[in-house]
């Protein structure tokens, strides 16, 4: 049976973020890249902007609005925070919203104002499959916030021990993020004079941004009230994020115990992949590949199990955990144009 | 109509070259993956050595022997220079034999061995199929000699300008390298603390290996005697090749008249993109992608064409050749399994 | 009234940390830099091993022993870990030595067999002269057991909460270093290929060797058995370490009441700078120096302490520490011949 | 005899060049810093902008102005191209001004026009001293104009060859730069996410600025009017620039006889290391350092000799020649506060 191709829009197509849904969909068997908007840079090409992305290049891209996004089956937004919310609440409801945004992921308002500094615009369909019942929630949705790159690391690193109960729910997240993740936007910190040979700590104290999004994740997995510390640092490399996860122990436990729980509860999992015990993660094997590495371990002299996760913060940790939300949504084979392979070295 | 996968061996699969070819082989629809050899990594699984490759991680890595590599519609040797050789020559005629070693990339026997300082093994159907006529050779070819990475992008960012007599055949080519180029032996200049934040020459003064290869690429496209100053470089990156290209120009000549032949010379080349005037190569936009960029121009106050060159090292320059090789020799079209995009930021 | 020089000998010449030795002995006014000893690079000159060491490239290395150490006034050890203690063993009680290994550092000889899986050659006196009453032990010592760079900085970190009792005996550290923490040994794990855009933890789970002295050094400063989980980095840059480390409140704490407990545990120390409230410490300011930068908060939401320090690995953390030792056995200005500031970008 | 400190002053100290203009300057026994200034960042302090400037973290930097700039001995100009012209013209005559910019380098009010695009402001005496004749001009000098970091370079780099007649006047200098070369305002393509795993060509053609301050240079030590094809990259490193340098030889000629004119040509130069025969530059071994190292052979199947450079392109070659013609303006030893060791790894 033949199926047409769905037509899709990506807005903001000149940032990292549009760039990797663009890279991605190039390889997706079953869509047609549509429109593609930008909001200082409309006028350029693409090409211009983003010249990996070669079969793109002469594509010019247009001002992100109403009548440039309409007339797709799936639009990705990937803008600034803030700027998704009034835009999505006037494209119709049979369009496929994929947010790569901040807007929609929270579901409680007050913490949302507390972290965001404005009104909350809603709350979607977390766009994490690998939650649990998640994939049920996503199939045939409209709309889909995806998650925040240290969220869905710090998230799948930590759910095994969380749901099963091994931990206290009093976990320390430190996780190292490639520069990607602060943006294309030109900043004095983010020059490369700037952060090559460096690593810094930034939004420390629980003031970062993923923090309450983190929170709110790992409390859907425990009944306890959780509390989260967390830290993120930019280390000099331009994609991947490592978490380092800890937490006390409930009871004692063996490190293998431990790894045992993870093995199984990712087992049927076609994108989180628990190493061989005594392989830790490394960021360069998920370059540009939707997979997360995972190991775990307990530290009995500290009490403490700790779990370290890797994933690509541009790809599994939001573009390539759009598209995958992308093929549940319409129903396609949920890896279609994914791959767990990444580019090394 | 249904075509039967091809079964595939790689030789050397624990180092870069080989792990680049698996890396590529696993988005092959025509390849069965097969036998894995190694020196002394046999025994290991592929999993502990090339983490990327989440598909073959528990494969098993056995020793490159005629009997491990037996059974197979091709073979990718992607072994240290000189071992290739007396292997190949017990491999039967029926394999096919795609060789990302030296051992069969010069004509000239003398030449070889003043530089290699071993017996010449012979000369195979070279793997550069933007060459004039080469797509013909290397059709149904049983046996390729995949190109040296400097040599791949040098060759193709001077041939227009050779092969249209623009330039005195008087080249000089600077070239800098990403460190994967070196190999992963384990070798005190190449560790990380000694290459980050550094950048080095080396066989400077016309002895790297790779000057014969280019000056041979070269002298196919020209009467004259051509004379090749190479020097590479080594930079703090992974991988990539930026090559800087320069001659004398024969007479007056316009950047835009220079521009024309690079543009007419490639454009029904798939993997060969000729950026828009004034757009310069960077190596990022073809990192694990089988892309050339290029670009070129005129110095009127020195009398040179200057033309630029970017390619992924591992990729366009070893590993993505060799599969589009695989696809002329095999009679699958060209393009299978390899991609013009890049893996950018 | 004229003060002669001390001769000093480097053992491990050749090496990231008899290098960086050799560095800053270059700019002391004091000292004469007598022998340079070397294992398997003895017969080389110092400038085809340590390029940046111009002044001392014609240097012969020679092989370390009794005989080419004899006749200094000062001899510095950077040895592998295992080879100080039998060498020192033999050096007279008249010369100064300075060890930069990890073999006088444990107090506790059972915990020294465990994690480093030889005899335990004794205890030196520890040089951290910022440790309270250290400095008193240090003056005019004749041996020192110069500290882990992991554990200086860690310990500088969590030191004035520990011993103000602001935070539970259970501190999580997670440090990330640069690689020539790793030293200069050829490792494939180590190539410039494999940690470039690249980052991973290793030693998890409390097994690193540098966890036991941290908790020895924290140990000091309180009562209550201290548990450390302890989790290293290796992140993409020669030099530096980021240690973030955090601990539960004993009590409520605002973040300007723990800001004002650094800032007065450190008001007299020449090379600990608390930054301004609200700055956070970066690897790249203390390159070169033997500045450590200090930076603390309170997570309300989390209940924990968080304090974040920097320094160089190679300086502070390990030979800047040594000339500082040397300054204070010998009698000399603390600071002479060090820097506090940076070279950056 | 006891000298009073002379007072200095540093216009645009919050750059890259300015700070390292600091950094040198707190090493320096003879100068008292005084004002501090800049333009968007002045009422900031330091501290804030340069965190690695600890000596000097609670300085606030005031307006640049004549105001602010007077009373000083000494006044540092670090300033975009353009800016020093109209400053410096109301400095007085008995203020040794000594600018970092490129204002005052080029002879020809022409050419500045048609690089610069703006009205020449003059010619100052050029502050290579290692130019023959080039201390007698700087000595005493009122006003200094510091050379370009790639013409300081590439100069001396190819400065022996050409004065000893060995090569023709048509020079091919390709030279990689570390990105602080391209200072310190936030702009997209110099973003670490950019440049980190990437190499890019720019100014190709001969269109960079620099083009003809080395023609200038290179066209003092010939009659020959000499050509320049000068191309640079951008290297994914803070710091650094390497040269490689090649022209036609004039006459057969071995790399052991260029190589002895290299030798000779340097042997009373402070900075200048010619390595020894077969060891080639790295610019990790000059970083932080005043020091140059060079190293050259002949290519005798090309016919062209070839020689390398390394300098730190913020030292040497901006910052670290300032304070060198500083200390030949004042009398001091023209060696003082200069370092001849890089800091590496």
């Amino acid at each position: 049976m033949h199926m047409d191709k769905v037509r899709v829009a990506v807005a903001g197509a000149s940032g990292y973020a549009g760039g990797e849904v663009l890279r991605l969909l190039l390889a997706h068997p079953s869509v047609e890249i549509g429109a593609l908007t930008a909001g200082s840079n409309a006028g350029e090409t693409l090409g211009s902007l983003q010249p990996h992305l070669i079969p793109l290049a002469d594509r010019v891209l247009v001002e992100t609005s109403l009548e440039t996004l309409a007339g797709h089956d799936v639009v990705f937004l990937a803008l600034p925070h803030g700027q998704s919310g009034p835009l999505a609440a006037q494209l119709g409801d049979d369009v496929v919203v994929i947010d790569c945004g901040a807007d929609f992921r929270l579901d409680d308002a007050a913490v949302w104002e507390k972290f965001y500094g404005s009104p909350h615009a809603g709350t979607w369909p977390y766009g994490l499959p690998e939650l649990p019942g998640q994939r049920d929630v996503l199939a045939g949705a409209k709309r889909v916030a995806v998650p925040g790159c240290y969220p869905t690391v710090s998230t799948l690193t930590l759910a095994p021990a969380v749901a099963a109960g091994l931990i206290e729910p009093d976990v320390v997240v430190v996780a190292a993020s490639g520069t990607s993740g602060a943006g294309k936007a030109a900043k004095t910190n983010l020059l490369g004079s700037e952060v090559m040979g460096n690593v810094s700590a930034y939004g420390v104290g629980g003031v970062h941004r993923h923090t309450p999004e983190i929170t709110q994740n790992l409390g859907r997995l425990t009944d306890a009230p959780i509390k989260v510390s967390f830290t993120p640092l930019l280390v000099p490399m331009p994609r991947g994020i490592l978490a380092t996860c800890s937490a006390p122990l409930t009871a004692p436990l063996t490190a293998a115990e431990a790894y045992d729980v993870y093995v199984k509860a990712y087992a049927d999992e076609p994108f989180v992949h628990v190493l061989p015990a005594g392989q830790w993660p490394q960021t360069k094997s998920v370059v540009g590949s939707n997979a997360i590495h995972l190991q775990v371990t307990v530290d009995e002299a500290a009490g403490r199990l700790v779990a370290v996760g890797a994933v690509d913060n541009l790809a599994k940790g939001t573009a390539g955990a759009a598209v995958q939300c992308l093929n549940l949504a319409l129903g396609f084979d949920e890896t279609t144009g994914l791959s767990a392979v990444g580019v090394a070295p």
